[in-house]
Order: C-alpha cells, then sequence, then structure tokens
C-alpha cells in the first residue's frame, strides 16, 4: 500500500482510483489538499424523500452537496468516473439501525432502488481555519474530533428525528470572530458554530467526555466553539431504523472533484 | 371585498384568513410588507424525491423554503395555523402537464400522498432593491415582470428536466453592482443574477417579446439584468406531465411568516 506522503499530491480521480483497487481504505484527511470531502448515506428509495426532508430541515448539520437518483451509482460533474459502490474507502452496514459489518466494496450489497446522499464535511472549513492561523487542537494533537450529543432536537422528517449532535474546537477568545467570519463563507460544510461558549446551555456536562471522538485540550485564553456535525444523520438513522443503511466509515470519507473554494458563499 | 389599502397592514395570518373564507382571491404584491411569499408546487408523493432532486440541482431557480411531508396541509412555523388547501388566493390545477383549470380551494382534490413543495420567490430581494434606491421597473409600470425561456438546460432530476427561465430587470449601469451585491444575500430567493448584459448570449432575441409577463421599457443609461425565476419548475412540470399538478396561479402567492430579513445571509 502507498504512503500517505506518496498519495498527498494525486488528484481526487488519482486516489478514487487506488481507493477502489484496494490499495487505500485508511482515513482520508490530508488528502487532495483543496478538494471536498463528503459523508455518504446510502438508503433504499422508499426512505430516501423522509431523509431529503430531513436534511432539507436541517442544513446546518446536513448539508447536502449532491444526491443520486435512485439505482444510480455512477457519479457525474460532482466526481468524474467515480463509483459510488467502491470507491469510499471503507463502509459501514446498518441493519435496523445497528452497525452489522464494515467492508471496502459494497458491490455485493447494492439494490437497484438505492439512493446515495453526499453530504458536507468540516475538513473543508478546518482547512480554511488553518490557513487564517487559527489552531485546530484535534489536528494538531493527532485526534479525531471530539462529538457531542446535544439536548437541542433537530427539526423531525418523516420517519427521521434526533438531537443535533456537535463537534468542539477550541479557539482563543481573540480569534472568535474571525473563526466566525470564516466558517460562515461555508454553509455547505456545517457553516458558522451553533453555541459559543457555555456547553451547559446545550446539554453537554463534561467537555472531557465526548459521546464520539476523542477530547482535546482547552488551553488557558481559549474558549469553546461548537459546529453541527455531520454524525447528526446519522443519530436520526439509529432511530428509523431501515432495513439496510450505508454510510462510509467516520474519517473515510468520499473525496470529490469540487474545490472548497467553489463552496464558499462570497 | 376588502380593498387593497385596508388590508395592506394585516399580518400575513389575518391575510391567510381572509383568502381562506374567499374574501380575498387576486394578486399578493404589496401584501404584508416585509414577510416572504412563496411559489406553490403541489404533487403526488411518487413524484415528490425527484422533484426535490430537480430542486436541489438548481437551486437559483428553484430555492426550496420548505417542504411539507406526504399528505400534511397543516403547516407549521412557516406559516402558523394555515392550512394549504385553503391559503392560496388562486390555485391552477394540472393534469399531465397542461392547465386544466383554476380554483379558490382544493379542499375536493386533496389526496392522502399530495406533497407541498414552498418555494422562494423575488417579491423578497425587490423588497430590497427598492429600499436601496434601484429601481423596480414593472413595479414602477405596474406590470407582471417580462420573463423569457433562454437556452440554458438545468440539471435534470428524475423525470424533471427543462429549461432555466429567468426575469429581467433593467438596472442604471451605476447601480449593478449593488444590486448584485444586494441580491446576492438573498439565495433562497433567486440570489444574484445569472446573467448581466448580453440577452443573445443565454438565446433570448427579442426583449420585447417575453415568453410570460409584460415587456417593460429599458432607458437610456440601463443594461438588462436577468435572474433565475421560480416559472423554471413550471417548465420542468410540463416536460414531466404527472396526472395532476397544483401550483398557486403567477402572482398570487402563499404569504409565509418568515420575515424577508430571515432570508439573508448576512
Amino acid at each position: 500500500m502507498p504512503q500517505t506522503k506518496d498519495i498527498s499530491r494525486l488528484s481526487p480521480r488519482e486516489i478514487r482510483d487506488l481507493i477502489r483497487r484496494g490499495e487505500w481504505d485508511k482515513p482520508t484527511p490530508g488528502l487532495a489538499f483543496g478538494y471536498a470531502q463528503a459523508n455518504v448515506v446510502i438508503l433504499p428509495a422508499r426512505y430516501a424523500f423522509d431523509f431529503f426532508l430531513f436534511c432539507h430541515r436541517n442544513p446546518k448539520p446536513c448539508p447536502l452537496l449532491e444526491v443520486l437518483e435512485s439505482g444510480q451509482y455512477e457519479i457525474g460533474s460532482f466526481a468524474r468516473a467515480a463509483d459510488i459502490r467502491t470507491d469510499v474507502p471503507r463502509y459501514n452496514i446498518f441493519r435496523y439501525g445497528i452497525l452489522d459489518n464494515t467492508r471496502k466494496d459494497i458491490r455485493e450489497l447494492w439494490q437497484e432502488d438505492f439512493v446515495t446522499f453526499f453530504l458536507g464535511c468540516s475538513f473543508t472549513f478546518e482547512e480554511a481555519l488553518i490557513k487564517a492561523g487559527i489552531p485546530v487542537r484535534h489536528i494538531e494533537e493527532g485526534k479525531n474530533v471530539p462529538m457531542y450529543v446535544t439536548n437541542t432536537q433537530c427539526r423531525g422528517g418523516g420517519i427521521f428525528i434526533g438531537p443535533l449532535v456537535v463537534t468542539m474546537r477550541p479557539i482563543p477568545f481573540e480569534k472568535v470572530t474571525r473563526a466566525v467570519q470564516i466558517t460562515s463563507r461555508y454553509p455547505f460544510v456545517h457553516g458558522a458554530p451553533v453555541h459559543i461558549g457555555s456547553p451547559e446551555n446545550i446539554g453537554i456536562h463534561d467537555l472531557s467526555e465526548p459521546d464520539f471522538g476523542e477530547a482535546v485540550e482547552i488551553k488557558e485564553g481559549e474558549i469553546p466553539v461548537f459546529w453541527a456535525c455531520g454524525v447528526t444523520p446519522h443519530a436520526a438513522l439509529f432511530h428509523a431504523k431501515p432495513e439496510i443503511c450505508i454510510t462510509h466509515v467516520p474519517g473515510h470519507m468520499f473525496i470529490s472533484d469540487i474545490l472548497n473554494e467553489e463552496l464558499a458563499t462570497s
């Protein structure tokens, strides 16, 4: 298998080809710098309208970048010559809301009525924060971002309902305004923070015990800032219990041909 | 029937009550100043995912403000205590893509599987243009906005496909930049212009012959500016030919409880 160092200069399409051949099944942060990576949710068509509705009603945690037609697995301009059945490094297979197994290829599981949703991912705005000299702690510490289930309910959409899940990044007080401004430019990748400063207000009682991911240090002079998180739809899927649902394995994202800058509003 | 003058101060809910009682079936521009008015499309559930897809892929002409669950006719926070079967001044009933008749109430036609889509309307950004001292010619001339079918195809979504339809407003050269800036703030009501200056480039050969609406004067020192238009989904519906589709009659919009300013990005 090639090393990260070797593949960091490859184009999105070259990386997808590697993934398709089974030569890359590791996390994708740092790959295809400048290009948007996406969360993936695949569902049978009879759940597709409800899930579309849930995402549309909760655009901060569930920003839809692209949706494919029922049964479609070849992807157009969003990722040329890509195949959603093979081009994600690792897939989670959920049955009735419970993780059943993990695979590198879902061609055997593919159904004629599967609908694929691509959701924006915070990697895009983290790149923008770093460029602006704003620290991103979990990257500095080499960890997965800390995620917390809040006491805020999302708006329901059909059978999909669940709590808002957030990520937390500690930001120096003097850079909070700039962090809000920068992330506001990216509404399709979770956008502006949903909360700044008081974890208790959104039902988080211990930052050292995230529900997912890993805790990070909050230094003197920093304040916790919370953004809507792409794990939110997973919480709703857990509640809806469709007989099958396929997602990427967290961190093992789909790499698109869309530039992060194309996702900026201005 | 009350006069426009009397009802111009009523709240959105009070106006919807008048409409429901059949006491207002005229166009809605100028009513409930400050509140967003919406285009309405109602379709059987089996077309709903495809139409959702079409709108998502063409957000400039088809900016979705709200979508209701299958069969739902009572509307939530988007318009409190409203009923989509009665609260639009006039409805167009299309059968297989062709206008069949026009009604003031669709309770008799309502189906358990009807899905309602609300799309943003340019009235919102026209209010902002006028506030900024930028003339809106068709309002000055007391006409319906001129609309043109372009040579640009929308991205297809399932069975829905069709050309982009645009509106045209002549803008003084010195105010074009400001008009772009102002309308860019409203991505949910067609947003920034899609074209400035050369009608031929988008397949429009005679501005004096609009496909819908009425021609307006372009004065010395003005340039034609084109915005995506909410008639675009109607062109796609005409192509898809669902056995039934219900929309508002142009100009006879649904009045929401959402403030225009809530639809601004910043």
